[in-house]
C-alpha cells in the first residue's frame, strides 16, 4: 500500500535530482549519510518525542529534558557513536539542555585556554561526564562588554589560592546555560587581582556543587533565572544565576594556557600569543552561521509545504481555491527566504574552511589575516542571525492564522532562535566592529597595503567608485559578474561615503559615534557582498546531478536580486544602478519566482528533515495537515474534561446571577 | 520619605509639561481621568496580579483567567461602572478572555445584524451575561475568504427550523475565542440553503451548551484548539473547534437585520442597505489601530526606560559605562518607534472621528465615501499592526539579553500581539484591496470624478508626478509641507507606475496577480502618507501645555524622516528626492534624535502606564531594575527545591557511572 502523500504531485514537478541536492545541502555524501542515519535514530525513539513539549509546566519540561539528555548519553555510549555522530544526535534531539554548554563551551574553553597539565587533569573527567561544566561569563549588569565584568579572583599567597567573590549585586553571574540546576563545575570569568593589582578578566575552574549530593558548596548561591520567551523553547535550559561569597579554589584552577600566576603571586603572560583565542571565536561563529541556515531552512520548509496545501480565494465555478504558493505576494516573501537558506548554508561551509585555514596560519604564527577574518565572521554572525530571526517570523505569518498554533512548530522555533541575535556579540555591536575595520581599510588604501580576502574588492575601489552598471534588459541581471560588481560598488561606495563624512568631525571617535547608523549600514552592505560572492564561488564548483546546478543558479539570482530590491535605496542613491535598472531587476525577479515555483517542494525536501525534527503539523512531509491539526487539538490539557476546571466557581455564578444592570 | 526613583534625574531633564502630554495622549482630560482611575483600580487589586502568568500550566492559567473574568464582572457591577469604564477595566486586566468576544463581537454583531425583535430578545440576556456568546466564523480550512465557508444552514420548512451542519472536516469552526470551553451561544456563519439554493454566508445564533450543566448540546462537538504562541499570552483564551451534526435551531435565530427567510422558506433581502455592515467594520478597525498604538507604546516605554538604566562600554578612567540610550545606534532604532507610537495614536483618534462620520452618512444613505473609507481603514489596519509587531520584537532586542526573560514583559507582549497581523483581514490581502482602490482611482482620474478624503492628493497628480523637492539644507526637512509633498509625490508616482505596468498585460487580472508585490508597496506608500498627513493635522490643532507642541513637532519629523530613510529606494528611484536630499534628511534625523534624548523618559511617562499594566521589570517606573530581576528569578518553580526533580534518575547516574569512552 502506498503511503498517503498530498505532495506527490508537487514532487513529480521537480526539474532536478533531489537526492543529489540533499548531498549538496549536507556538504558531502558522508555528511549526508551520517545526518540521515542519526536523524532517523532520534525520530524513531519514543523518549525523544517532543510534540507535547509546549504544554508542559516548567518543572515537567525540565525533568523531561533531563530524561532526554540521560537517554541521549546512554545511546551515544551504547552505539559507540563518534564525536561527530554524538553531536548530530544532540542536534536532532532538538531541545536546549545543559550538555550543549558542557560540550560546546566548557570543554572547548579548557582545550583552548588550559595548559597541558590542566587539559590532562580536567578533560578526561569532562569527556566521561564525571563532571558537568558550564561557562559563566556574563553578569546581571554586564553583557557584551567582557572587560566590564565585576567578579573578582584575588590571589592569596598565604594559602596559594584564589578567592572568587561577587562584590555587588550586578556582578552576579547571570544567563549561563546549565548553571541553574545541573552543572557541577563552571568556568568562571573574573578579574584577576594579585597584590592589589587588577590584571583584567581571566578564566577559572570553580566547583559549584558537591559530587556526592549535588548541594551547592559553601559560599555559593545558585539558581535558575526564570522563564524565558515562549513555551517549550529555551525553558528546557537551566540558565542560571550565581553569586560567590569568598569561595576559595586552588591556584592551578586558573586557566593558564595564555597567562599564569606563579606560586609567589607573580602574574605572567605566557609566550603563547593571545591571538590563539581567535581560533575558538572563528569556530563558534561558523557554528552560529551553520545553525542559522538550519533554523531558516526549517522554517522555510514548513511554510513552503503548507503554502502548497493551503488554498485561499480564486475559486472559479465552485472548483478548489488557489494554492497560496501560486500568489506572487506569497512567492515574493517566501522564495527569497528559501534562497537565503541556501546562501547561508554555502557561506557557512566556506566559514568551516576558513576556520581550518586560520588554525593553520595561527600555528605557523601568521596573524596577517586575523583582522579581516575577525571582521568577516563578526559580520556574518550578525547578518545571518538577524535575517534568520526575521525570516522565521515571516514564515509563521506566511502560514496565516494556523502559524500561531504551537503545533505549527514555528512559534517555538522563533522563541528558541532569537537569542542568537543578542548572544555571542550583540548584532549591532558586531556590525560596528566590521565598520571600524572597513574604515581602517579605506584609510590605509593609499599606503600600499593591499587588501586581501573578503576585503580584496577595496583594492579596486577606484574602478568601483565610478563604474556604471551595464544592465539594459531584465535578463542582464542573471549574470553573476554583473550582480557581483553592483554589490561591490554599493559596498565600496557606502564605505567611502562614511569615511568622507567621518572627516567632517574634528574628533574621529565623536564622528564614529554620530555616524554609527550609517556605518552599520555600510557593514551590512559589505557582509551581503561576502554572502553573494561565496554563493558565486559555490556555483563555480563542479556540481553533479541532473538540474541541480541550474536550481542553485536560480536561487542565487533570487537571493541577490531580492536583496537588491530590498536595499534599492543604497544602490540607486549611491549611483551604482539607475532606477530603470532597479525596475528591470524587479521584473527579472518575478520571472525567477515562476521558475522556483515548480521546484519549491523538492528544494525544501532536499534539507532532508524528518517530521520529528521539523516538529510541525503544517510542515508534514505527506501534507496531511488538516486531519492532523484536528487530532492534535484534542491533546491539549484543557480538553481532558468537557467541563473546564473553574466552571462551578467562576462561570456558573455569572450565568445564574440575577442582577439588575443599572448602567450598562 | 521620598520613594526611590532612578529615573528622577531623567525626568528633571524634560523640556515639556508631561501632565499636559498625558491628556494629549489620552485624547481628552476626561478620557485621561477615567483611564487613570481604572488603571489604578486594577493595579491595586491582588486578584488581577499577573507576574506569575508565564509560569502557569495551561489549565492553571485558564482557571486563573476565569477567576479574573468573574472578579472583573463583580467589580463592574459593584462599582456600577459605565460601559466605557467597564471596557477600560477589561483592557487593564490585560489577559485575553472569553468576555473580549462576548462584548467585542457577539453583542455588536447582534446589534448590527439582528432585527429589532432579535435585539430585544437577545441583547438583555447578553448584557446581563445570562448567556455568553462567541463569534464563530473562520473554519479549519477557510480563513480570510469568508465566501469559501463550508458550514451549511439548511431551512426545513416542515419544522420551521434551520439545520446547521459541518459537511467536512475542513468546515469545522476553528479559532473562535471563548468557544472552546466557555460560551453558551455562538454566532455561527454558515451558507444559507433554502429549497436547494445557496444564498451565501449568513449569521445564526446557535446555543452550544446547556445553561443548566454546561454540557454540549446534542449534535455539537466542541473543544479547545490547543496551545498557541508563547507562555501566558493568548493561552488564557479558549480558542475553539466546533462541529455540527445536523443541529436544529428555530428560524428566528438567523440574524434577519439585512436578509430574511420567511415561514415559507423564501429568501428575501431586506430594504436595509447591505453597506450598513461597513459601519461595524470601520469600528473594529479603528479599535485595532488604537490597540496598535497601545501595544507599541507599551514596548517603547519598556525599552526606553531600560535603555536609560542599562550601561555598556565607554567607561573612562573606571567611571560608569555609557547609558545605552546615548548611542546613536540605539536612538536610531528606538526613537522612530517612539514617534510611531504617537503617530498611530493620532491616526487612531482620527479614525474614531471617521467612524462617527461614516455612521452619520450611512444613516443618511450617503454611501459615496465608502470605497475610500474601506481602503483607508484596511490599509491602516495592515500598516499599523505589521509595524507594531515588528516594533515589539525590536524593542525586545533593544533590551539586550534581558529582553529574552519573561519578566521583561516583552516576549508575552509580542506573542499576544502578533495575531493582529493575520486576523480581521490578513495584512497582505488588505494591502491588495487598498491597491485595487488606488488603481481604480488612477483609472478614473480623467473622468471628472474628483477624488476626496485621504485620496484627494491624487487630484493633484499632474503636479505630483513632476514636482521637484526643494530641500537644499538639512533643516529644510523640518517643514511639514515639504515632507507632505514628498510623501504625496512618492505615493502618487508609485501608483501611477503600477497603473502603467498593468497596461502591459493583456489581461487586467493577470497583471494584478503578477504585479501584486509592487501593488502592495504602492499601498504602503499611500497608507504612510495618510499617517503623516493626520499627524500634521494634529499639529495644526491648538495644543496647550509648555513645550508639548514642540515635542510633537520633533516626533512628527522623526516619524516622517525615519520612514523616508527606510524607504529611500521608493523616494529616490521615483525621482521625488535626490540622493543628496536623502542624505540631508538623514543628517537632520540625527540632530532630531539629540533633541528627543533628554525628553525620552518623559515622553514614555506620558503614556501613563502603571507598573502592573506594563508587567515588566525592565520597564519599572522607578528604574530599580537589577535588584528586582534578581528577586523575580527566585520565584521560578524550578527554584522551589535546591536539588532539581529528576536529579536522582537522570543526573546522578551520569556522574557516577564508570564508562570507558572508547571513541570520544
Amino acid at each position: 500500500m502506498e503511503a498517503l502523500d498530498y505532495h506527490a504531485e508537487e514532487r513529480r514537478k521537480a526539474e532536478f535530482d533531489v537526492e543529489e541536492m540533499k548531498i549538496v545541502w549536507a556538504g558531502s555524501r558522508q555528511a549526508y549519510e551520517i545526518s540521515d542515519r542519526v536523524a532517523r535514530l532520534v525520530a524513531s525513539d519514543p523518549v525523544f518525542r517532543k510534540d507535547n513539549r509546549t504544554m508542559l509546566s516548567r518543572k515537567d519540561l525540565f525533568k523531561d529534558t533531563l530524561r532526554k539528555a540521560a537517554h541521549a548519553w546512554k545511546r551515544i555510549i551504547e552505539l559507540r557513536l563518534s564525536e561527530e555522530e554524538a553531536s548530530k544526535l544532540r542536534f536532532f534531539v532538538d531541545q536546549p539542555v545543559f550538555t550543549d554548554l558542557h560540550w560546546g563551551m566548557f570543554i572547548p574553553a579548557i582545550k583552548g585556554q588550559g595548559n597541558d597539565e590542566q587539559q590532562q587533569k580536567w578533560l578526561p573527567m569532562a569527556y566521561k561526564m564525571q563532571i558537568i561544566g558550564c561557562y559563566a561569563q556574563t553578569e546581571l549588569g554586564h553583557g557584551s562588554n567582557v572587560q566590564g565584568l565585576e567578579t573578582t579572583a584575588t590571589f592569596d599567597p598565604e594559602t596559594d589560592e584564589f578567592v572568587i567573590h561577587s562584590p555587588t549585586l550586578t556582578s552576579s553571574k547571570w544567563w549561563p546555560g546549565g548553571l541553574g540546576k545541573v552543572s557541577t563545575h563552571a568556568l568562571v570569568y573574573a578579574r584577576l587581582i594579585t597584590d592589589g593589582q587588577d590584571h583584567g578578566v581571566h578564566g577559572f575552574i570553580v566547583q559549584l556543587r558537591s559530587l556526592d549530593d549535588h548541594l551547592p558548596l559553601p559560599g555559593i548561591t545558585v539558581g535558575d533565572i526564570g522563564m524565558k520567551f515562549g513555551s517549550g523553547a529555551y525553558n528546557s535550559m537551566d540558565n542560571g544565576v550565581l553569586r560567590f561569597d569568598h569561595v576559595r579554589i586552588p591556584r592551578d584552577q586558573m586557566l593558564m594556557g595564555v597567562s599564569q600566576v606563579t606560586r609567589e603571586g607573580k602574574f605572567m603572560q605566557s609566550d603563547v600569543p593571545r591571538q590563539l583565542v581567535y581560533g575558538t571565536m572563528v569556530y563558534v561563529r561558523q557554528k552560529i552561521v551553520a545553525d542559522a541556515s538550519c533554523a531558516l531552512s526549517r522554517a522555510v520548509c514548513i511554510a513552503t509545504r503548507y503554502s502548497v496545501v493551503r488554498r485561499q480565494f480564486g475559486s472559479h465555478n465552485g472548483g478548489p481555491e488557489t494554492q497560496v504558493i501560486d500568489y506572487k505576494t506569497q512567492q515574493s516573501r517566501l522564495f527569497p527566504l528559501l534562497a537565503s537558506a541556501y546562501a547561508f548554508r554555502f557561506v557557512g561551509e566556506w566559514l568551516k574552511w576558513l576556520y581550518t585555514d586560520v588554525t593553520q596560519r595561527l600555528q605557523a604564527s601568521d596573524f596577517s589575516t586575523l583582522p579581516e577574518v575577525h571582521a568577516c565572521t563578526a559580520g556574518l554572525k550578525s547578518v545571518t542571525t538577524s535575517a534568520t530571526a526575521d525570516a522565521i517570523e515571516e514564515c509563521r505569518k506566511l502560514c496565516g492564522g494556523h502559524g500561531y498554533l504551537s503545533s505549527s512548530g514555528l512559534p517555538e522555533l522563533f522563541a528558541v532562535y532569537v537569542p542568537a541575535c543578542t548572544y555571542e556579540g550583540d548584532n549591532v555591536v558586531l556590525l560596528l566592529q566590521v565598520a571600524r575595520f572597513l574604515m581602517k581599510t579605506v584609510s590605509q588604501l593609499g599606503s600600499g597595503k593591499k587588501p586581501v580576502g573578503t576585503i580584496a574588492y577595496m583594492g579596486r575601489s577606484e574602478h568601483l567608485l565610478q563604474c556604471r552598471c551595464e544592465v539594459e534588459r531584465a535578463e542582464d541581471w542573471l549574470k553573476p559578474n554583473v550582480i557581483l560588481e553592483a554589490f561591490e560598488a554599493r559596498a565600496a561606495r557606502m564605505s567611502f561615503t562614511c569615511a568622507k563624512n567621518l572627516n567632517n568631525f574634528p574628533n574621529q571617535e565623536e564622528g564614529f559615534a554620530q555616524l554609527a547608523t550609517d556605518l552599520a549600514e555600510a557593514a551590512v552592505a559589505h557582509v551581503q557582498l561576502i554572502i553573494v560572492s561565496k554563493f558565486i564561488e559555490k556555483l563555480q564548483q563542479d556540481i553533479p546531478g541532473k538540474g541541480v546546478k541550474r536550481q542553485l543558479e536560480i536561487l542565487f539570482n533570487v537571493y541577490a536580486l531580492s536583496l537588491l530590491h530590498k536595499h534599492l535605496g543604497d544602490f540607486v542613491a549611491s549611483g551604482c544602478i539607475t532606477p530603470k535598472q532597479g525596475a528591470l531587476a524587479n521584473e527579472q525577479l518575478r520571472l525567477l519566482y515562476s521558475q522556483v515555483r515548480p521546484n519549491a517542494i523538492a528544494l525544501v525536501d532536499a534539507f532532508n528533515y524528518t517530521d520529528h525534527y521539523l516538529g510541525s503539523v503544517l510542515g508534514r512531509y505527506d501534507g496531511n495537515v488538516y486531519p492532523k491539526l484536528y487530532e492534535e487539538a484534542w491533546k491539549d490539557p484543557l480538553n481532558e474534561t468537557v467541563i473546564p476546571d473553574g466552571y462551578h466557581e467562576y462561570i456558573r455564578p455569572i450565568l445564574k446571577q440575577h442582577i439588575r444592570v443599572a448602567r450598562l
